[in-house]
């Protein structure tokens, strides 16, 4: 029988290897075999097996996934008495499989769908019984309320650790960032700004210069100026970046194959239902922590947002597993996970608000209203955590503080619209850009040596970096600059106007007039425009490497230059051209009546929107940076143009091209299913297949059964009053049926292949010599979803959208016709838009 | 035949007419009739025979609804040729009932609840077939453009319409409010502030002060002081008052019964899926925005926030007929409306984020991103329409500008959980104490006379008002001073501080430094807790008259008020207790260390969140208005605490309660289905029941179809193959079973009552002299939604909630077995928390 067991293995696992031979990221390989390997429901354990897999996983082919050995460790556990209650004879001993359950049964395979509406049933069955026994005992209604409030509980846990390590990751990458180009003298974990408080030579003019804090030149060289300490500088900055990649992308390929990326197709995909175990555990929270303040500090074009999110998801996932309830439950999980989301945003920008809506406009599938809440609760949470860490030195809870002065004129509609244009077209290019980059990578030899690429582009990036002030700044220091208001005293580059000759003219007190262009800011321009054609370039080769990367910050950047550009040259036109009709009346000499910090903000904003698609999300995180009504409308007008622009080269925004290259099962909720197909053109067998397998519930033996199985490799069967009338009694899954047989045979006397498979609820009669029957209605689902084989597709999809079915039958009048899978539905869109439908890999 | 259908139709409204015994709203009575007589989509034409209903409605009971003159008028547009259609002969002329319905087939009638499925289905009909169309001619490609944006042309038109008429209500109330005290002599069209604007002689100082502007004492007996004079002034206040809720009764009640209350119960309802005929008219509109101006400036204690959301959606629905995409379909509109329920919100308190969350968390069923992106949208539009006409004069978005300078303290928390302790135990008093007497207005005779209620409630409010300037003021004036600040120069009562004697035992500059209370303030606390009770009092009796009432503005006054108070006692016990520990290190003298306009805020959000259970939306209200993310805690833990304190006392929040009072077929979105049935146990036919009145697919005659639909009062019949084997095929609607057969009888030849009614796709041979047969496939819904009999209650409501059912089948083993509707579950629902079942009223 092990040898039958190891067959029937390999057959079904090269089936899903097949699929999996698209995947460029060993990690996945593995992870599909420890599904029923363990059928635990914990997910973070098995990264010691990925992390394995990595170094060598060519024998793991080989293991049995059912040994007996497999589930001699459960045996301890009182197996034998529950596999006798799955096999009882009177109808009153009907199994509750939710209650005690065969090992293994009503748990998922990796890399598979669950089933929304069992799991939610199988919550609702946990709380009413919670409820029922409440009434009961003191210690059972403590219970209870320690169960209703444990989901508050969690969200203040996910909240505090989220925002600690976001602090931590803060602080980290600050230090890291500054260590390339010189080190604190009163010790090396000082940061530069850090190094200069505790100095008390520093003026309020030369902040930044302090004698504690030396550059790498004036520590090896001694000199602080001249092009030797230049040059040493420099290659003291690219030997640091290139370290700093070096570390993060050997780390990743080590420990946690899964930490890189954004993180968030993946996120989106979890949350939709799908499995991926060891995605969201502690190993790759661990060492996406740890490596993705080494890639923002190695100066690669690449921002911590996204990943954030990915780390608080980690966070939220481990710490599930201190509640039963959430432990134990995929649908709840998936909404702590949505929380969770909300709150890597929310420490990302210091925006809980933004961060709650970004969950529901851009990751969540299932967001009820309970979700919403405590999404609220740990975002607030985690900000204020991260607020008391106080990682900007400024007490401020947001990434970019900024005040703006000056109202917008009705006429620089025109202007944002146009930033919107911008950054909707840019978006899409991107988005086609590194997906083809992404697709090269994974077809190519490209993708064989993902180390040695991202120390090339690391390197590149530094090389580049370097001359420019502007990109060798960090991402958030540029956005930062970028999104600045000038004043009078500000000394910047970006400030080089040409100084009044005399403060009346353009009217006392107010700094903020406009004013010529003078050289500073003409070389700030000029540095600012190759910046933006750098930063376009490198972000599309950055995005999708082996390292932890977000892409916030690099579109923020590059919307921000772009915007302070035509903010700047609108300044100036209005400057010489007071009197042309347009700038009348509102841009009199004097007046302060172009900020081009907005120009930036809104360009920053229109740029994310093309690339991410995020609307009304982006919009809130912007209005909670800067805290004014007053700029909504800008940042809606150039938002709102972006997507349009962008969704008319391309419905996708990167998230969802990036899954669909990935290949995973995900039903988009967004989009409209269009096409005029019925449940009948979609359903399974088609026209010329053979005829759908079912199982009779009674008159099948444990033989047929397992022949039938082993013939197919279906992940369900549908279990009818007989063959002839084809009448739908339920469904079964295939590895619940599995499980159960395997376990029936070895702990229960007398069920060999010759015995009865009996779905029904009262045993038939049957020969006395007959072997016992193997009772199996405990695992039957006696409520599996039917629609008829007249149903539009476009009302199946909804089903299985708003339901989150992974699976629905099909009838015609009565009688069961077919079945249809949510990869049946993918791949039938897949069709319709031309695409490969082999594309949908997974289950 | 018309005296069959007389007869018929007596029966069908009987049976409604019993159900609408429990309304007091003479106004429901006949729409019930106008469904079937119109059966046009038109939703507000219908108003005029509600307002004739109100003052004669004994003589619409014996108007036939299917009368053939009632046809008639469809009768020109060639109905004949589409009766053809119906009856065509091959199965390749299968009609399409989407694409040339009988007038009628696909509507709904009057308190009803539609088809969400369906109606979503027709529009992505209706979609696909303007963009497969839109490929053949630049004209077609225009028109599926001009229906792509024709959604947010419609936000934009609902956001202008909704902020004007907002900013109309804002100014007459303001106006008609002064009203009550004076009049100005420059115009009697001018507000004090205003009147006092145009005048020369207003020092800074008075700022209310001016000549032009009369008291009546001044302008009747000359003298602006003294007893006679505030006697005179009293008088006049209490006519003006009973005038202006005189007006507004009798305006409600002669031309649209439905503009009283706050309308949010019915929104909520008729979002969820119920139709309501002319609740959204244009009577409804303009008779609420006039008499919401008028009830506001009468002193009631109510609000004109909920009301706001009503106009909105009035707005919405009349700007839908505009657009076709809108008009004809049912859950399309709803969309709108929900964006429209934003808009309101936004309007209401200059917060548009909060508006959408409003709509999102409390009002609006489904929400899908769609119309989360066009609410946002039209919820800016409608703010900066509002911001452009300027109501406040003072450019300010917001109701309440509040803007605070001192930090809280995190010991503060204490009592801010304790006012939220406050705001939830009103909430639940105020909850029942308000159901309590509603329930008594129904059933006693004191329902019959409403205007008399009114006129008593105003006078008696204005009897008791006037003396205490706090309840004198308007609710959202009192919000406001309650709010504010105290600074050193503050003249109001309520900063009534004793005044340091000398500034620098203050330190310098800090005007806002904690004193001990003066005479002053004692005389306002006091007044401010007579105002607590009063309004406490007086708004349970307010809310639910006949006259358009919102409770955003009374539960936010007591909240206020009691935060208020506490916030003096704090402030009061830390300066003459600034040593003890609880107070160290941040109390010390001339520290600004409690801001009582901050507990105020706080007890506000409490209140309101007890008695409307909001939280997060709320919370964000208040943030708009503060714009500081500092107090985001303290409003969140008081909105949490009073959420749970209040759900402790009963789970349903004063909307929940009104609709359940009401009757109404709402499905709370929100509410977990806790027990443990099971579909068979709720379906019907229950076992005592005869038999599921099905149809065959073919063998019955029109006769047995019209006798079967006449000895029942289903609203639709499942047809199957044959009796005997009970497999399904379809679901076919009452209504257009009735207007079809009605219709085929007048319009087509040789439809007798022996004609056999056909339901397959192909013809059954018949006997040659046979008449023809009926054939009625294209009405057949030939995707009825199925769920078997082992299928948990639980998941069986999460169905009907998520894709918005009216019915669903349930089989066994595939056979028929019976019917779930909406009401089935909501009945169930009731009898499982011992209430009445029959509380249900409509379908």
């Amino acid at each position: 029988m092990f040898q039958y067991w190891t067959n029937l293995f390999r057959k079904y696992t090269s089936e899903i290897g097949r699929g999996f031979g698209g995947m460029d990221n060993p990690g996945y390989r593995t992870g599909s075999f420890d599904g029923l390997h363990h059928p635990s429901d914990d997910d973070d354990d098995e990264m010691v097996d990925i992390a394995g897999a990595t170094l060598d996983f060519s024998t793991t082919d080989d293991v049995p996934p059912l040994s007996s050995g497999g589930y001699n460790e459960y045996g301890t556990s009182g197996v034998g008495g529950r596999a006798a209650g799955v096999n009882g004879n009177g109808p009153t001993k009907l199994v509750d499989p939710l209650e005690d359950p065969v090992p293994g049964v009503g748990t998922y395979e990796d890399f598979n769908t669950i089933d929304w509406v069992r799991e939610k049933s199988k919550d609702r069955d946990r709380h009413r019984e919670i409820t029922s026994k409440s009434r009961q005992s003191t210690v059972a209604l403590l219970h209870s309320v320690s169960d209703a409030f444990s989901g508050w509980l969690l969200m203040l846990l996910v909240g505090l650790m989220s925002g600690a390590l976001a602090g931590g990751i803060d602080i980290s990458a600050h230090w890291l960032t500054d260590m390339k180009e010189g080190v604190c003298l009163n010790g090396f974990w000082f940061n530069h700004e850090h190094c200069c408080w505790t100095s008390n030579e520093t003026t309020f003019q030369e902040r930044d210069r302090c004698p504690q804090w030396k550059s790498w030149a004036e520590l090896i060289t001694g000199a602080t100026e001249g092009p030797f300490a230049y040059i040493v500088n420099y290659l003291m900055y690219i030997v640091w970046a290139l370290l700093f990649s070096f570390l993060a992308v050997t780390l990743v390929r080590a420990f946690a194959p899964y930490a890189c990326g954004s993180g968030i197709p993946e996120i989106k995909t979890i949350l939709s239902g799908f499995i991926i175990r060891g995605y969201l555990g502690k190993w790759t929270l661990i060492i996406k922590t740890i490596t993705l303040v080494l890639a923002v500090s190695s100066g690669l074009s690449l921002g911590k947002e996204g990943p954030l999110v990915h780390v608080a998801c980690c966070c939220a996932n481990i710490l599930c597993h201190l509640f039963t309830k959430y432990r134990k439950n995929e649908a709840k999980r998936r909404e702590v996970l949505s929380a969770a989301a909300a709150v890597g945003v929310s420490v990302a920008f210091g925006a809980p608000i933004g961060g709650v809506l970004f969950s529901l406009e851009e990751v969540s599938y299932y967001f009820p209203l309970k979700t919403l809440w405590r999404s609220f609760f740990a975002a607030l949470v985690a900000a204020f955590t991260l607020r008391s860490i106080n990682p900007f030195g400024n007490s401020r809870l947001v990434l970019f503080y900024v005040e703006f002065h000056a109202p917008w004129h009705l006429l620089e509609l025109a202007p944002f619209i146009l930033l919107g244009i911008f950054g909707g077209l840019w978006g899409a290019l991107f988005i086609r850009a590194n997906i083809a980059w992404c697709r090269r990578r994974k077809s190519t030899r490209l993708g064989h040596y993902p180390i040695i690429e991202v120390l090339v582009v690391a390197g590149f990036t530094a090389l580049l970096s370097y001359p420019n002030s502007y990109t060798r700044m960090s991402g958030a220091e540029l956005i930062s600059e970028l999104f600045n208001d000038c004043s009078l005293l500000d000394s910047s580059q970006l400030c080089g106007y040409q100084q009044p000759s005399n403060i009346s003219e353009t009217g006392v007190g107010n700094t903020l007039a406009d004013r010529p262009a003078g050289p500073g800011l003409y070389t700030a321009l000029w540095q600012l425009a190759l910046a933006l054609v750098f930063k376009m370039m490198i972000t599309v080769v950055t995005f999708g490497m082996k390292v932890p990367s977000g892409l916030f910050i690099p579109s923020m950047a590059v919307g921000a230059i772009a915007g302070r550009l035509l903010g700047v040259g609108m300044e100036q036109l209005a400057y010489y051209n007071h009197d042309w009709i347009i700038f009348k009346g509102w841009c009199s000499p004097g007046a302060d009546c172009i900020t081009p910090g907005l120009y930036a903000m809104v360009g920053a904003a229109a740029c994310l929107g093309g690339v991410t698609r995020m609307t009304v999300s982006l919009v809130v995180i912007m209005f909670e940076l800067t805290g004014g009504l007053e700029y909504i409308v800008p940042l809606m007008a150039a938002t709102m143009t972006s997507k349009w622009v962008a969704d008319a080269f391309g419905r996708e925004g990167i998230y969802e091209a990036h899954i669909r290259l990935n290949g995973y099962p995900f039903l988009e909720p967004k989009e409209e299913f269009e096409h005029n197909s019925l449940a009948v053109d979609v359903m399974r067998p088609r026209r010329a297949d053979p005829a759908l397998a079912v199982l009779t519930q009674e008159g099948m033996t444990v033989g047929e059964v397992e022949s039938l199985v082993e013939s197919t490799h279906y992940s369900g069967f549908p279990v009818v009053v007989s063959q002839e009338s084809q009448r739908l009694v339920g469904f079964v899954l295939r590895r619940d049926l599995l499980i159960s047989i395997d376990n029936a045979r070895q702990r229960q006397e007398g069920v060999v292949s010759a015995s009865q498979v009996v779905f029904t609820e009262h045993a038939p009669s049957q020969a006395p010599d007959a072997p016992p029957p193997l009772r199996l209605r405990g695992i039957l689902d006696l409520s599996p979803f039917t629609v008829t084989d007249h149903t539009p597709m476009d009302i199946t999809v909804d089903i299985f959208r708003k339901l989150g079915l992974r699976q629905c039958l099909v009838t015609h009048n009565g009688r069961l016709l077919g079945i249809i899978t949510k990869k049946d539905i993918l791949k039938h869109m897949a069709q319709i838009a031309n695409r490969d439908p082999d594309s949908i890999l997974f289950n």
